[in-house]
């Protein structure tokens, strides 16, 4: 035995993934990739804009030493300062108090702020708030530090159920993360769903005698269509953690790097943020990436071509719609959750399989009886998909 | 109390080189930055090989649209046959099996190597064993997964003990961590060396029923003097894992990347790689930066100009030996661990600060009674400091 058995049962419950992932490959081989409609991974497939090439060319043809070697854990100071004047100008600008460096860290994507904050608030047998349907690599998170997840599950247009949310709250609860807009549903919270929370929380927290965070992950902030806004959690709630990244907004996920900025409204962060900085150091990431630091300042504007994405999402929307499908309208990501025709969302997804269309269970975010589809295809392979559906639709009729 | 118990205990643990860190920012702002020797940081001061910058560039002008997305969480294949094609020409040669893919993870820096791999082995309450004088951040790399480090002291030349190391290794410790060349000694282990722990560790493994890895570090390969040679650990024992980074190297410590590389002796790997690939996943990796991938085919036959490093350390050891201070030659690395004149280390730090000169004590180091140098700074200032040095051995002497 040469794993720990704390992995070996992650891997076994990791295992549902990987068969779909082993499954693709099989369905590629046989019917040629063009064949098959793979509405299975996130990976944005949208270039990123023109300004982050420019950028990187530019640091690189900038020479000075210090460039590429070691900074300040959190990050090199001065693209710090530059965040947080983008964050008083949009995030923040409502706020008693402005944010300076001092309450940034930059990390390895949103998952590495994800886990050194949870590191830094975390002990075991802690819990961790999060709303179903939601993005399993959560429950990891908080197990990497020995706590569990606490599930509520959202209401029936994925909007957090506040008397659910109150109910399963408790004393061991150090954190709620939300992820707005939204993975796998695409639904973004409005400033009426985050006051509510942040009132929940708020008398939560002082019946516990300590605050619960509410940790905001928004990877996808930027993903909206029609003009959606995407609010500030800041102006709901003190104790508010934003993570952001920019591996979906300016499409470069493989380049790891994101940012953690907590409320400069928190009493006495210092702790906390040197807690923070130490865990980002300790887990093994040291800082962020360094050149991907100092490309940052030049993307803080940027994104990438939301259209692209609003596009194949209308097609999609409209044509299951037309068909029969039951969903709520996506308002960003590049995410679809539809429910599933049967109660059995394994067996639908089945049903897809034949028709070659590759889907990720609703199952697999905690919410079984619906379905994930990631567009990261043009909108002709989307519009191509759309019989597919229809004939597994009809199947799944046929057997109820 | 917003932070956790255990990240309180590691702040507390760490404030030794917090005030250190204090100190030189105050000594530097009182003397200004040139009239202060500051030999307490390790961060690489010679610039990158040119290779470096124009990988970089021409990895940017290839516009394949995935550059810059997710790839397998173990880094891009054609990376890693680079990288396995190269350590089958050099560090794998004499090997039965040849280095693949399958192999090999890229990771974020040697530090994210290190503690992927730590999660995939540990299990709460295991052990790690690292051989002192060491890096301390293993201590926290163990802790990360609940596990501890079970520390054998090196012999005076700081060769690993093997009496010691085979009387202290015991049926929970899943590993043994060395690094050669070492921070903070400098020392290479012989091939001697490791083909005595290798045996020791064989002897111990069959003891136990389980296999004790041996985690070799090697940040500082490239780095030695006077043509040394560091062996490979594969040749030495079966159950080994290399972790690489070019942080010192190629001075890119601030790119954080590197690479495990698991033997490609050690039988049915498959589960462990996968447990070490989950691991690097969930822990927040999610995978070494993309962009940095594609350069390191590029940079596996550089290294920094090491001259430069040799005629410091050649400056530093010849005047401190003539001075009177007992210290093994360094065979590599920028650090120096010389012994201090009093058995009080921390009591003699004080002496070199008022000097203007920053070390770091043994004791930061698990080894009291000496002090560690590390030499980046210009070859100049390396020789200004020589005064400052023979004060502070002069005061040491007349307290004892």
């Amino acid at each position: 035995m040469l794993i720990s058995e704390n992995v070996k049962s992650f891997i076994e419950r990791g295992s549902l993934v990987r068969r779909m992932f082993e499954e693709a490959i099989k369905l590629k081989a046989m019917h040629g990739a063009d064949a098959v409609f793979d509405f299975s991974l996130g990976n944005p497939d949208v270039r990123p804009p023109a300004a982050f090439k420019k950028a990187v060319l530019d640091m690189m043809n900038d020479d000075s030493t210090s460039l590429h070697g070691y900074m300040p854990n959190a990050g090199f100071v001065d693209v710090r300062e530059k965040v947080a004047q983008y964050l008083n100008k949009t995030l923040c600008k409502n706020l008693s108090k402005p944010v300076g460096p001092e309450h940034l860290i930059m990390t390895v994507g949103a998952a590495g702020g994800i886990n050194s904050f949870l590191k830094a608030i975390l002990d075991p047998g802690d819990n961790v708030m999060v709303l179903a349907p939601f993005f399993m690599e959560y429950v990891f998170y908080a197990e990497n530090h020995a706590a569990k997840v606490n599930i509520a599950q959202t209401d029936r247009n994925f909007k957090p159920d506040l008397d659910s949310i109150a109910d399963k709250l408790n004393d061991r609860t150090r954190a709620v993360i939300v992820n707005s807009p939204n993975n796998p549903t695409g639904v973004i919270y409005t400033k009426e769903d985050l006051d509510g929370l942040g009132k929940v929380l708020e008398a939560k927290s002082k019946q516990f005698g300590r605050p619960i965070f509410l940790i905001s992950d928004e990877p996808y902030r930027k993903i909206v269509f029609g003009g959606a806004v995407v609010p500030s959690v800041f102006e709901s709630y003190t104790y508010s953690v934003l993570v952001n990244s920019f591996s979906k907004d300016v499409s470069i996920a493989g380049e790891r790097i994101g940012y953690v900025c907590v409320s400069p409204e928190i009493p006495n962060s210092e702790d906390l943020m040197q807690a923070a900085i130490l865990a980002n150091r300790i887990l093994g990431f040291v800082s962020a990436p360094a050149l991907m630091q100092r490309v940052v300042p030049y993307l803080l504007e940027e994104s990438v071509d939301v259209s692209i994405y609003e596009r194949r999402m209308n097609i999609l929307i409209k044509a299951l719609s037309e068909i029969g499908y039951d969903l709520v309208k996506p308002q960003g990501t590049f995410y679809l959750f539809p429910k599933s025709p049967i109660p059995d969302d394994l067996a639908f997804i089945k049903l897809l399989t034949n028709e070659l269309i590759l889907a990720v269970p609703g199952s697999g975010f905690a919410r079984p009886g619906y379905f994930r589809l990631s567009i990261c295809m043009d909108e002709k392979k989307v519009a191509r998909s759309v019989d597919g559906f229809e004939k597994a639709l009809k199947k799944a009729k046929s057997l109820v």
